[in-house]
C-alpha cells in the first residue's frame, strides 16, 4: 500500500477517487460521465451548487462573502489580486517564503506600491516573522499562510486591523477552522486539501470585488466570475465535481474540527519523533511548524539519500525535500490517514537504530 | 444508450473513459491515481511528453512551432494573444460569430489597433466572411475557425500573406488535416475533441513568442510556459492525462486522416437528410456549414420543442440550440460514431412522417 507524503498534488482520499472511479462513465444515471455533461446543464449546476455550499458549510463562509472557482492556480491570483483589489495605492506584503515572493514579484510587474513589511529571508525562510506594522492606508495585507517549501505554517494570522488581510491558503485550507470574517480574501490551489490540480478556490468579500477598475481583460476581473457564477467560461468541470466529492467526504469525518483534530495529531506524532534526540533536526523554528509539510534534516545529504531510498523502497513516496532546502519533506495534508504517519514514524526509529 | 449531442463539453470516447477509469486509483502501477502524483515527478513528465508528441505526430507541427498546455480556456486567450503579440501596432479580426466576438471585445479592453476587417453579424452570422483585404502592417489576422453556436466553419482559411494567421479552434481542433506552417498560432480549449474541460492547448510559431513585452504577468506570458514546459505552475495534471489518451485513440483509428474522412460521412448523412425536403432547414448557408456543429430549424417553435422533446425521450440528449439561434443543433465531435448520427437521422424522418 503507497503511502504518498507528495507537497502537491498530493494524496486525496481513496473514497474519493473510489465514487469518481465507479460512475465515471455513467454519472448518477445520465448515461455519461460528469466530463461530458454541458456545463449549462442540470446536472452540472447541481454539481457546483453543492460544491460551493459543501465549502460555506465547512468553512463556515459568512454570506458577504463570493465563493469563486477559477482557473490559473494561485500564481494567477497573484496578478489578479493587485489588477483588482490594488488599482492605485499601495499594499503590504509579508515574505516567509517562495510563494510569498513570487506573489510580490507579480505585485511588483504590476507598479509601484508593493511593500514588504517583513521577510524571514535572512534565515533562509525558517521561521514567520512576527515583528512588523502594518500600513493603515494599505489596500491589503498579503501573507502566505503555509509555506510548503519551508514547512513553516502562521499558528495565528495577524491582525491587521482595517487593513484586509489576504491569505494564500493553497497549502492548509480546510486544514483547520478559520474565521473567514477576519479576512478580505482566502484563495487556495485544491491540488493538496480539496482536489486535483486545475482549480482555484477564491473567497472575496463582497464589497473589495468593487475595487476592479474597468479596463481589466474579463477573465482577469472578479466582477465578471461573480455576476457568471463561475461559469462565465467553461469551467474545469471534472475538477469541481472532485472538489464537491471531496467536500463529502470531510462531511463524513464529522467536518473540520475533526480533520483539525487528526491533522494536530498527525503533525504531534511526527514532530515527537524529531525531537526525541539529535539524530533528526526540524528544519522550522518552534512556533513556526507547519502541521501540513513537516520538513527535517539528517547529519548529511548521504544519510538523507539513504533515507529516503530506504524509504521509498517500502512505499512510503515523496519524502524529498525541495531542492532549496533538501532534507527531508513529509507532507500530511488531509487525506494522509494517521497509520500513514505511524508507519513513517516506525520507519524513522528503525533507521535512527541502524545508522 | 445515452447519444451525446452537447456543444461542449461533449462527449469522450468510450475507450478513453474506460482506460481512465481503470486505472483511477493505480497509475501504472505507481499505486496511486495520476491525480496525486507529482508534476515534478517521472510518471507525469512522461505523461506531459506523450501529450506532446501525440499532439505533435497528429496535427503534423513541425518543429519551429512550441505547443503549450494553459489554463483558462480560450477566453484567456481571447486577451493573452493582444498583451503577447500586438504589443503595439493593430491587429485585424474577422467577426463570424460569438466567440470571435468575445476576442475582439477582449483586444478592445487592451487598447486600440483592433479593426474588424470583416463580419457576419448582418445576418446572424450565418455565413464566414469571405470578402476582405488584411491589412498588410496587421500584427496578425484573428480568426474563429468553427463557430459553435451558428453552426459555421471556414472550408479553407484565408491567406493572410506575410500576416500571422491567429485560429481559435477550440471547437474543430483535431477534426481535420491542417497545415500548421499556415498559422503563426492555433489554440484550443481541449473540451470538444481533445479532452475535458479545463485545459486549453497553445501552438505558437517560435518567432512570435518574442514579441512579449517584459512587463506582462508571468502567468500572461508566453515565454513563461515556453521556459517552463508548461509547468512553471501546477499544470491540470488530469486533464493533461485525458489529452494523452485521446491521442492514443486518435492513433489507434488512423490517426486525423482517418478522423476527417469519418467526420465527412457524419456530417454528409446529416446535411443530406435535412436537405432532402423543406420539412428541417439548415441555419448556416451552404459553403459556411460546420461538419462540426449541424444546426437546423423546423416550421415552428412548437415543433421544434417538440423534436427535441421526443429526442431526449430516446436518450439522444443536447441536441437543443443555443439561446441566440434557437432551433436545433447536433454536435458530432470526433467522438461521435457514425451509428449514433444514424440514430438521429432514423428519428428525424420518423418525426417528419408523423409532423
Amino acid at each position: 500500500m503507497t503511502i504518498n507524503f507528495n507537497a502537491g498534488p498530493a494524496g486525496i482520499a481513496a473514497q474519493v477517487l473510489e465514487k469518481a472511479q465507479a460512475e465515471l462513465l455513467n454519472y448518477a444515471g445520465s448515461g455519461i460521465s460528469i466530463m461530458e455533461a454541458s456545463h449549462r446543464g442540470d446536472d452540472f449546476q447541481a454539481v457546483i451548487d453543492a460544491a460551493e455550499a459543501g465549502l460555506r458549510r465547512l468553512i463556515n463562509i459568512p454570506d458577504d462573502y463570493e465563493v469563486l472557482f477559477l482557473q490559473g492556480g494561485a500564481s494567477t491570483q497573484f496578478a489578479m489580486i493587485p489588477m483588482n483589489l490594488r488599482p492605485d495605492g499601495s499594499a503590504d506584503y509579508i515574505d516567509s517564503g517562495a510563494w510569498s515572493s513570487k506573489a510580490i514579484k507579480e505585485a511588483k510587474i504590476l507598479g509601484q506600491g508593493t511593500e514588504v513589511i517583513a521577510s524571514s529571508k535572512d534565515a533562509n525562510y525558517n521561521y514567520i516573522p512576527a515583528d512588523f506594522t502594518v500600513n493603515p492606508d494599505a489596500k491589503y495585507l498579503h501573507v502566505t499562510s503555509n509555506n510548503t517549501i519551508f514547512g513553516t505554517q502562521f499558528a495565528a494570522y495577524p491582525d491587521s486591523g482595517d487593513v484586509p488581510l489576504i491569505a494564500d491558503m493553497s497549502s492548509d485550507i480546510m486544514s483547520r477552522e478559520i474565521d473567514v470574517s477576519k479576512f478580505g480574501m482566502i484563495y487556495a490551489g485544491a491540488q493538496k486539501n480539496m482536489g486535483p490540480s486545475g482549480i482555484t478556490l477564491v473567497i472575496l468579500r463582497k464589497d473589495l470585488a468593487e475595487r476592479a477598475p474597468d479596463n481589466l481583460p474579463s477573465m482577469l476581473n472578479y466582477t465578471t466570475h461573480i455576476a457568471a457564477g463561475s461559469m462565465y467560461n467553461t469551467p474545469p468541470t471534472f475538477a469541481i465535481y472532485l472538489i464537491k466529492l471531496v467536500c463529502e467526504w470531510v462531511e463524513s469525518l464529522g467536518g473540520i474540527a475533526a480533520i483539525e483534530k487528526m491533522n494536530n495529531e498527525k503533525a504531534a506524532l511526527l514532530y515527537s519523533e524529531i525531537d526525541s534526540d539529535d539524530f533528526y533536526t526540524g528544519s522550522a523554528q518552534e512556533g513556526s511548524r507547519s502541521k501540513m509539510n513537516v520538513c527535517f534534516n539528517l547529519a548529511n545529504e548521504e544519510l538523507e539519500a539513504a533515507f529516503i531510498k530506504e524509504a521509498t523502497e517500502l512505499v512510503m513516496i515523496g519524502l524529498k525535500g525541495h531542492r532549496s532546502v533538501g532534507g527531508i519533506r513529509a507532507s500530511i495534508y488531509n487525506a494522509m490517514p494517521i497509520e500513514g504517519v505511524e508507519e513513517l514514524v516506525d520507519f524513522m526509529k528503525i533507521f535512527r537504530e541502524k545508522n
